[in-house]
């Protein structure tokens, strides 16, 4: 566990780390969130996870007071303080403290910063195992597209895949078209080496790792496709992998009973988890 | 504001009352909550209440270590050293504290208990005043009948209300039927003097407040219907109300743009509103 974490601008040691019981974030869920790691000092795009907590801020209308320049100063300094090399940074902010109320119109309160870093194990180099996938009706708010804290669903979906062995659940629209997963984007590889993951369409929240493994696969020459797919397409894909800030890119080798690729990590998963570590530092 | 709350076992004055940063209400909104109004030492249908928040409990899976007699020992000790004759207390109980991981399988955690008393003005024999409402999408997670703390939907439907000028938002499911308000229950009452709100269909909180104001229509000669109703329905209905723990029955005189029973409240609102106060006092 961490030793230091920061709670509207102060330092604390971690247990004395404490946000006052009227804070909205904590009775509302009235708050947005984000995680981003880092590792000898590098953020993994800090600027694509920062500009989307401010959309996340301004899409519910938090007006946070810090400028960007501001909170990576403060976010720096929590890691630094720390002594940690490889690990994430987890932020958030919520409303404000103010006497619980439903409606915050007219309420003069300030956001509050709250800051977490904790180590990781840096396993990139590891040898990389493939993960199992259960299938949920997906029964989120209708803005999963917004990073808040409303997270109740996904925490008792990722507990379900647990429960069953698996590490992801899978959220499925009243369609049969796959969403997202619990904590992460979903991909398929069909047998033309098309690369599918669903288009930023309201319904997903707009990964930071998922743009930037398009956006890799693409300059190296593979071919992409923003539209959804079903539950079935899912099954019968060639590969499955999903990806996540604090994932990366993860081989998804069983969904539901199916075996994909016969239950082995498919090379295209493998080909672009390497390339997501070996671009990315000429991106920083 | 209240002085004195209480923290996972501690009474604290109110500026030091505080939880955990790593609390997974905070982090996931993973917890639930009730709210119990009181007058001279008397509750408002705290059974009802108690047991609702146990089912929430059980229906997220948190193992809360007190029993209801435990819990409402504290409840009535925090009233007391607070000194408040008619006020609201809330609730909170939380799956506790954890490093953040979304799934909770295999946590060893005990579920965090928060409680805030509020006075509150007993404004009960005051001039009763008619409020206004609004409608909007229903777009929250499908499990509503939990009153668990994701309450950003409600959070946000509330205040675009008061932005417009009026106390509640009125969710429509996506078939144009009233579901509830964000923060109670919708009854009309039609031109046969029927008094009609939505059954417990899972789509709504299992309102105490709907439940008694219910019990005590039905046994004074009323007719109770339990049925879900059209928006448009609400537009032409004889007279509309709303009923929660904290605004009893309320009479709504206006909704959206159309005012009900000519903008004034009806005689069945009011005398309903009467026989609570009158009644409830009896089945304590």
């Amino acid at each position: 566990m961490p030793n230091i974490s920061y709670v509207d601008g102060v330092y604390q040691n971690y247990e004395n780390s404490k946000i006052n019981i009227n804070d909205r974030g904590y009775h509302f869920g009235d708050s947005v969130y984000e995680v981003i790691l880092f590792n000898e000092g590098i953020f993994y795009d800090f600027e694509g996870h920062i500009n989307r907590l401010f959309g996340s801020l301004n899409a519910i209308n938090i007006k946070f007071h810090l400028s960007k320049i501001s909170l990576k100063i403060i976010i720096s300094n929590l890691i630094k303080i720390n002594r940690i090399s490889f690990g994430s940074v987890y932020i958030q902010v919520s409303r404000g403290i103010a006497e619980r109320n439903h409606s915050y119109k007219g309420m003069n309160i300030k956001p509050l910063l709250s800051i977490i870093v904790n180590k990781k194990l840096n396993n990139i180099n590891n040898k990389l195992n493939g993960v199992k996938a259960i299938t949920l009706d997906d029964n989120r708010w209708s803005r999963p597209d917004i990073k808040t804290t409303q997270l109740l669903p996904n925490v008792l979906a990722k507990t379900e895949a647990n429960k069953k062995g698996a590490f992801e659940g899978i959220f499925i629209d009243s369609d049969g078209y796959v969403t997202e997963g619990s904590s992460s984007n979903i991909w398929i590889i069909n047998y033309n080496n098309e690369i599918i993951t669903r288009a930023i369409d309201g319904q997903i929240l707009s990964g930071i790792t998922r743009k930037t493994v398009a956006q890799f696969a693409k300059l190296n020459g593979l071919i992409v496709k923003e539209e959804k797919f079903k539950k079935e397409e899912l099954y019968k894909s060639k590969e499955v992998f999903l990806t996540s800030a604090s994932s990366f890119v993860t081989p998804i080798i069983k969904v539901d009973d199916i075996e994909i690729n016969d239950g082995k990590i498919g090379q295209m998963s493998i080909d672009l988890r390497n390339l997501y570590f070996s671009e990315l530092h000429n991106y920083q």
